[in-house]
């Protein structure tokens, strides 16, 4: 029996293979600091819990196979107040990001076909297109230029007879990058004028620090609707990763057709977790206010600890809550696993995700990690702190060098 | 900008086409009998609501990709009582089935390839062989001979070079057929030596109405563990369909492998389900008896019904809660819209999934239906009535015939 070409083009997930080495840390006595995965901290409002205890039917059903009405209604309004107008069916209810992702590549990558996507990525994009059979065009990207990539010469010299696509994350992860007005403008003028899809991963919108950018979308640009395919998901919005419940929005009428034969072939998403993420798009604007300025200060502390650790090398990062960095050792992830086997401080180690899963090109990133930004201010300097004097033991026990 | 070859292979869901129809013939005040949809109206065990309202968890988290162990210590203990040894890892939880079978097939089908299935079979099957790929080769069967399918010859007649599995659905959705214990190890037999995936869709197992099939489940072979991929699920066991809970189980460890990647990829299944669907693997036996007894009430009910009306043909199905019958009309299509827009006895009508869409072959299927009897006795009576007043005044106004 053979497994298939396209999952054998697919990897391990690189944020979970240290797991197991984790578990044996901690049962080693260590105690963790977890910068590895983007899961936030932050509690999920409370409207969540309390909607989906009011939940009674006596027969839990499947629900309508694009999402349930008071879903999608919210979502509208959502969107409403960014003013960007969405008709009920420009709105697709996934479970999570994640499946909106892997729907849309099916619909619109046949093997071989290209997408352009800016390197470093998240490295789950590349499972969703593989399994399409599509390709990923690396944009190439450099930390001296802090990651932008929003260049129309580079982008432009990518596009070939079978690029399908363009995508990006915006607020970026792992970069952080954030598109300014024109750049945003000018990536939707190269998809329009290349007849290409646009798809924008814009789960991170309400994480820009600087108020200049606003909550950005890509829907602000009425003339590239065809194009436009917006990823979106309550899993970081609302810290509520848990209820895997997102969406696609687009108003191209025939990707909307083969997105809905998609949908209506997995029946329906689950309908308690529907109800409750409907609840989470009531909270109080407030709700996003205080995150931002949780993880504004986060990053902030990130950002002035990393650079007080000789020989490393980071930029601001202006949105999500991911910053990559480059580290004075030969291998990150040999790094990573000396951390969690061999060094500790007063019993403690830290986790990153190693830099290289990140990039398409392979032998880059291999001196990056990026770090998640998901915990408390105090537990963050600690972090930080033990990722210095690690760097420190790194170079002189493993390098036999001294900064 | 296109649409993948493989989504444009995807056709919409039969059943949800009339929908609309349905929606128009409610406003002008119609009553409608469904038994056009799989969805029980049994009461989900209040196990599941007790347990989620339980649930507290200050930040709704990702779980771990293969599944929560709770839910997967559960569905161990279930197949134990089967006399099925599971190891953790055999065991990956998914959104319900349909992402059971979307995973394996992106996992085990390349473009061109193919998967052998009795026909007529669950429609939306051909959405997630065809998202992968994938071909159906369809293997005959007739209402005459029951809709059987467990001939060794007619399935070796279509074993190619490019076949990667047989896949079946026992019981059978949606001709009820149950496999005898020897046609079982036949179907494994074939697999075994021809070195196939046989993958085996076993959410409806705990509904056979003769004590002689007891709970049937293909993981009583141990010969073929490399071989076999089961399909499970929360959702007709518990008549919990809007859980989207369910399972892969399989013991073959390349394709563990490769399903773990595509787990990983799309994080967890949503936090809230797992732990109601563990709760449901805790309710007493004596519930599985209580539904089966009801669903052999009402095919007994339907089947006697059927055989009432005169000029339709109808083997009593052995499982599931479907039964296949062909009809005297010459288009089983074509009557349901006339049954929405032109018929009603005393303002209601009834609602049934015409045959063809279930069929691979052209032209097959077209006087046939598919009844699913998942309303109450009384109910189940009053629309088998319409159905047969529908034939007959069908019969006459549009067909010019008379019995």
């Amino acid at each position: 029996m053979r497994i298939s070409i396209n999952a054998n083009r697919c990897q391990p997930s690189p944020m979970r293979k240290f797991h197991p080495y984790a578990v044996e840390a901690q049962n080693m006595g260590k105690k963790i600091y977890h910068l590895n995965i983007g899961q936030p901290d932050l509690k999920t409002p409370d409207a969540f819990y309390a909607a989906v205890q009011h939940f009674n039917q006596k027969t839990l059903e499947y629900e309508a196979s694009p999402g349930m009405p008071i879903l999608i209604d919210q979502i509208r309004s959502y969107y409403k107040n960014l003013n960007v107008d969405l008709d009920n069916s420009d709105v697709l209810i996934t479970t999570g990001g994640s499946e909106a992702l892997l729907l849309t590549f099916l619909c619109i990558m046949d093997p071989y076909t290209e997408v352009i996507i800016p390197e470093p990525y998240y490295p789950n994009y590349t499972t969703f297109v593989h399994a399409s059979g599509g390709v990923i065009r690396a944009l190439p990207t450099s930390p001296e230029d802090g990651y932008r990539y929003a260049y129309r010469d580079r982008i432009e010299s990518l596009i070939t007879p079978n690029t399908r696509a363009i995508m990006i994350t915006n607020p970026g992860n792992p970069t952080g990058v954030v598109l300014t007005k024109e750049e945003m403008r000018m990536v939707a003028d190269i998809a329009k004028k290349h007849d290409l899809y646009l798809i924008c991963d814009e789960v991170y919108r309400e994480f820009c620090y600087d108020d200049a950018f606003g909550v950005p979308t890509m829907a602000m640009f009425d003339d590239i609707a065809d194009n436009l395919v917006i990823i979106d998901s309550v899993s970081k919005r609302f810290s509520a990763c848990g209820a895997r419940v997102g969406c696609v929005v687009t108003k191209n009428k025939d990707l909307q057709a083969a997105l809905l034969k998609m949908c209506q072939s997995r029946l329906s998403v689950a309908t308690i977790d529907q109800i409750g993420a409907a609840a989470l798009y009531s909270v109080d604007h407030k709700f996003f206010e205080k995150c931002k300025a949780e993880y504004k200060l986060r990053r902030d502390t990130v950002v002035s600890a990393l650079r007080q650790i000789p020989g490393v090398m980071v930029e601001e990062p202006m949105g999500a809550f991911y910053v990559m960095a480059s580290l004075p050792v030969d291998d990150t992830d040999k790094f990573q696993y000396w951390l969690l086997e061999e060094f500790s401080d007063q019993n403690e180690t830290v986790m990153f995700a190693p830099g290289a899963p990140f990039y398409e090109t392979p032998g880059k990133g291999i001196n990056e990690v990026r770090i998640a930004y998901v915990l408390k201010k105090e537990d963050l300097e600690r972090a930080i702190d033990l990722l210095g004097k690690g760097i420190a033991r790194y170079r002189r026990e493993v390098m036999g060098l001294e900064f």
